[in-house]
């Protein structure tokens, strides 16, 4: 039975391989690219464009994003960034203008740097940097090379214009090739690892039982990759709330509406490593060289094993019914489930050791979800 | 006792205010914008620049980052895109004149295909992207940009060293601003982030056990700082990270030298966050409802608070000896502490409940450090 166990984690846990996905998003940028790049070189397009189709390129390039709610998030900001940027660099170079002679320069340096500073200073607001970080940016520079340029040329309003339009014809390129070519979704990314991360932990369950209660020279190698698998979930905040953000700049798609609770999720996974804490610190116990006699596990193995596979069972069946995004039968189902091996544990608590003492945590942990 | 370790520990919490370190970093980002401007603004140099001062203003722009370690890794990584997708973009600029016609036209197609989708390819390998991201993205886009414009002007080289020699002014000018003026060392920050953990973690088991030996009522409202606390350094791992990757760019400074093993603080940080994630599951398992009667917390109130004392003391001579770099005294002072410690523990095990059973967990966790 535990080998079932451990190939049906395996197959689990094998991932579609990210390296596909990979090559596909390379291919992607290649044709967008190309498609831009066509601008320059074919000759109509060129006359119309001119040298700011650079603008074009430099938008596609830095724009383009693995996930598509990256690309429109990054696409957004860079267009918010250049109009306002451009916006006030205009007003800031022709009331520079007004003055004329050195006091040109002094306002324009004066301008330069409190608006620099104010945007750095606002980029560094840690609510601003996870979302508009890039915008601001975006505006900094298009600040300054309006508001530089246009003590030169005087026709700023033109360049302006301009490379607006580039900006916004590199944009629609990314976003049609990013969205229309296989798109990479980052809700799908999130939901499905949020569904494996049950997975993962109930693996994790299953290993860190299979390595308790065999013998201890043996110990070190197996069931090591569940010990990491464990560890993932638990360092996997800063990726889901990457994906979350990008998740809430995604048009309606699939099986998501366009207000989906990604907050949720988060939510979800802040449980799961919780959860995840406790198996760790679990593992970290019986990594210990003082444990007890093997006869005294043996006394114990029967409950642990009867818990834990309620545990697992539990978890996968939460998993599948979030991956499905059907009502899983809580009440009805898993509830007396999770309360009856609580009462079994409380029957062999007394005489077991605290290795294992922790279970009740778990358990408590799940119990929340229900 | 118990008012004395709280208000240390609030004391030794407090963090130097970093809203002065971003407001420093804000006007040092105003001032190499108009350090950089001046290249526009002044006649006799603009003269020289020309349209290419833009090239300046932007790579100050974008390279100019937080920490000193990060801007100068974003700047190495500029130059050495610029060269590489520079030279590359020459080459392929002159054979495909070489062919003339529409040939052309195709052959620089294909090239930025090629180029475009292998650099985006080698972007996504996590080992490439941690450290050379940047790079690759400029690789691209110079790339892109030298060989497009090549079809055009002809004139690929002198372009592109202006352009070069503009990067090196704005790249010179942002290092001096972000290494002379208060620099912001990502080493000293994380030095001191890690010796805080220490402490940080040995605040979090004096809020647990005065949690859990208080009355149930007030339990929410008290000590949730610290659980919060705890978390912060169980999810620490993306910045230590980053902090290290950037600390090893940083040149020789204070303390620090060239080759400081920054490893070994990941090292350090990675057995702190398996400590944390032990206190983060005993402060899930307190937040149960079932929990034993007062009288029987009472029974284990004393040798828990011995062990917790010695355990935060360990910490905290840890932590210390980090800060300043000393040897602390580890074999000589803490491991007979810690084993008298897990002796005293040992006899009062058994009539114990299980909230208390990990703690020869974090005893462990303590003692792989000695």
């Amino acid at each position: 039975q535990n080998n079932l166990s451990a190939v049906s984690c395996f197959l689990r846990g094998v991932k579609v391989e990210p390296d596909v996905r990979r090559v596909v998003h390379s291919i992607k940028v290649g044709v967008a690219l190309v498609l831009v790049s066509l601008l320059c070189l074919v000759d109509p397009l060129y006359k119309q464009a001119g040298d700011n189709a650079m603008w074009a390129i430099m938008t596609v390039i830095v724009i383009f994003e693995f996930y598509a709610g990256a690309t429109l998030s990054k696409g957004l900001n860079r267009g918010m960034g250049t109009i306002l940027g451009g916006g006030l660099g205009c007003i800031a170079a022709v009331l520079a203008q007004e003055i004329g002679g050195v006091g040109n320069a002094i306002a324009i340096g004066t301008a330069v740097f409190i608006f620099g500073a104010a945007a750095t200073y606002a980029r560094s607001v840690p609510r601003i940097k996870k979302k508009y970080d890039y915008g601001a940016m975006i505006f900094i520079l298009t600040f300054n090379l309006v508001v530089v340029s246009g003590l030169r040329a005087g026709v700023v309003m033109r360049i302006a214009r301009e490379r607006l339009s580039m900006i916004v014809m590199g944009f629609a390129i990314c976003i049609s090739t990013s969205l229309l070519i296989l798109p990479n979704w980052a809700s799908d990314e999130l939901h499905i690892s949020m569904a494996s991360k049950f997975e993962h932990l109930a693996c994790s369950i299953e290993g860190l039982l299979d390595k308790y209660f065999e013998s201890v020279t043996d110990k070190e190698n197996k069931a090591d990759g569940s010990f990491k698998i464990c560890k993932s979930v638990l360092h996997s905040k800063a990726k889901d709330e990457s994906l979350a953000n990008f998740a809430k700049w995604e048009p309606w798609h699939g099986k998501f509406g366009l207000s989906y609770p990604w907050d949720k999720y988060l939510q979800i996974g802040e449980l799961l490593r919780e959860l995840a804490a406790t198996i760790v610190s679990l593992e970290v116990c019986i990594q210990s060289s003082r444990q007890p006699t093997a006869d005294l596990r043996q006394l114990i193995k029967e409950p642990c094993e009867s818990v834990a596979s309620s545990l697992t069972w539990t978890l996968r069946e939460l998993g599948e019914s979030l991956m499905k995004m059907t009502r899983c039968q809580s009440e009805t189902l898993l509830l007396p489930n999770l309360k009856s091996t609580r009462l079994e544990l409380r029957h062999c608590m007394s005489p077991s050791r605290f290795e294992h003492a922790c279970d009740p945590g778990e358990d408590l942990a799940v119990a929340t979800f229900v």
